[in-house]
């Protein structure tokens, strides 16, 4: 006994659940939270103080909070629960939705489940009137997904006032709402929203890739739970470094500060282009100051530059800015502009300029200088 | 001009694609590789020189692999392809998979997919017989599930003798094959394998978590290709960092080297079981330098101690041993145990252990005399 009461470290041999780091990490966090032993727990623990923190910093409860790879799987996760509920039913969407929601409808219309699109305004948004059409003239819907700000042009849907319209319905509504574009970047208070589930993305606020947030009112039954991990809502081995580094990169942020100096940056740089005649904001409603938009995204068009074309003259001087969602960069349609109803040529010539915590006052002078320098030339 | 072209520094402005990394981490890698910008092509361009490192190790074309959140969304992938999959068929799978595949055939039963059970033997493998009758059983068969290496028991399954088995069959069977618990570990060759999927996972052997492979021989039709990333296959902002830290971590391993000295210390650890009475290997027949198991999983028993007590009181004296998959611990029941025909008292006993690259010939030592003092209070 005094062998073996002489050792002073631990000894790991449950690599098959989870292999201690070869890279540098910290190794008290490399145990399987789903494991029973002193590893598993300190794993399970840092992954509860970080599920803690970030349910802290959205005024939700810990338990409505899972870990996800990120906000695409969020979305999924979300809209592909719609097959398995006993509660048959239409599914609507709007027709701005990033592409991880619309590729969702898209599988989910393959699977014959009936589908609908709520229409949005010139901005890009759900207004209280259009989903009130949707739901008069789908009246057994039984899902609705609709994003807090677009990705691509940064309009803001009231989503309150959309909840508080299909909450009133006779048949029970699941509200999605997918925050990627909003948390940590425009003030949020999920309990408000009064929606059912939202998605949350890691590594669009500074966090980490490959980590991400579910939000759920409720438990639902999931389309797949894998290994049942995150209390069968989704599987595979917690990615727990991810969460406590997403964790941290959240309790950091202080929203309200960093919304008004975004603002203001964002007020600077849309006065500028808003005296270049060659630039055209999408949509032309947009304005200085304006509450409908959040200030860390803008889309613009510069007269007979195509988006490509400006971007990579941009890219050419040192700035980094692009065209439309990256995750559509590679397709050259931009449907979410055509949702909009926004014309082929402004389409075609759209750029996104999109900010964000660090960005400087001095960084947005020199964008300006940047552009009118690339329109003498262009 | 002089302004513009005096900026020495790169001005990010697409944060709505990806933003810099609030942490430490390598500020080249920030970029969203869809994007089309310097930041975007740099990030490209590691996620390329990543997936190329992978290929080399694992011997494949860097075309045919695709990375994802890890083993569990690589499984999934390649099952729920069934759901999109123009030929109709069977798909069947061992009894004996990781819960990530049993999950997915649960759902594709709620889906009406015919599905089919593959038996296994008394260690937990498919042997060319029982996938001869199970493909005679279901002649409907498109689609087939047999894991390389059992993650409770360690039992290899001759994966080649198999796909030369399917196919011959009439009609094409897509061959997937979960190899997490084999590369990196023991010697792989995939071509040889002659299989048409697979997935790897890299937290398992020392890369972090929320990354994993799924190879593909030909690309799939998926069941959800969300932003469209990976070539249509795996939706979601890819994990840059996460991807170049898996590839580095594989490119340091040397498969042959270690899998001798895993064997030399399991060789070890299994003398000193097999001396001790109370102590039964699962399966039975397991003996000392047996090829037919991966030297890295071991499962026993230990009369009258429940594996949950036995792993406790090892947990106590500082050793972490399992009882049965991580992904499975917070369930009673050992599925993949009962699939091998265990009985209930064997099966409730069983604890898993298992080991790493960085496991020494001491640990072995030490465990073996832990194993033996527990014994005396137990």
């Amino acid at each position: 006994m005094a062998k073996i009461n002489s050792i002073k470290r631990r000894i790991y041999f449950d690599w098959a659940a989870s292999a201690p780091y070869s890279q540098s990490s910290p190794p008290a966090l490399f145990g399987n939270p789903s494991s029973q032993h002193s590893e598993g727990r300190l794993a399970r623990q840092a992954l509860e103080n970080a599920r803690k923190k970030c349910a802290d910093f959205l005024n939700v409860p810990a338990c409505a909070l899972y870990f996800t790879s990120g906000g695409t799987e969020s979305n999924s996760i979300a809209l592909f629960s719609t097959l398995t509920r006993a509660a048959k039913g239409r599914i609507i969407s709007s027709g701005a939705e990033h592409a991880s929601i619309r590729e969702c409808m898209e599988t989910l219309k393959k699977m014959n489940k009936p589908c609908g699109q709520i229409a949005v305004d010139s901005a890009g948004s759900v207004t209280p009137e259009t989903f009130s059409k949707a739901l008069s003239q789908y009246q057994d819907t039984r899902f609705a997904a609709v994003m807090a700000v677009n990705n691509e042009t940064g309009s803001i849907t009231d989503i309150q006032s959309l909840t508080s319209i299909s909450s009133e319905s006779k048949a029970p509504v699941h509200f999605h709402c997918d925050l990627v574009q909003a948390v940590g970047k425009i003030p949020v208070n999920i309990q408000n929203l009064n929606i059912d589930s939202a998605s949350i993305s890691a590594h669009k606020i500074g966090g980490p890739r490959g980590i991400g947030l579910l939000y759920l009112r409720k438990p639902l039954e999931v389309f797949y739970s894998g290994g049942g991990q995150e209390k069968n809502i989704r599987g595979g081995t917690e990615n727990v470094n991810g969460a406590v580094a997403f964790a941290d990169c959240l309790a950091e942020n202080i929203v309200d500060d960093l919304y008004t100096k975004a603002k203001a940056r964002w007020n600077k740089l849309i006065t500028a282009l808003l005296s270049i005649d060659r630039c055209t904001l999408i949509p032309k409603e947009r304005v200085v100051d304006d509450e409908r938009f959040s200030p860390y995204i803008l889309q613009a068009a510069f007269k007979n530059i195509p988006g490509e074309v400006m971007a990579r003259a941009l890219d050419d001087l040192g700035f980094a800015v692009s065209t439309g969602s990256a995750c559509s960069s590679s397709k050259p349609e931009r449907p979410v502009l055509t949702a909009m109803g926004i014309d082929e040529k402004l389409r075609i010539e759209g750029i996104r300029i999109s900010q964000g915590c660090s960005t400087t006052d001095e960084e947005i002078d020199l964008l300006i200088d940047g552009i009118k320098e690339t329109l003498k030339f262009l």
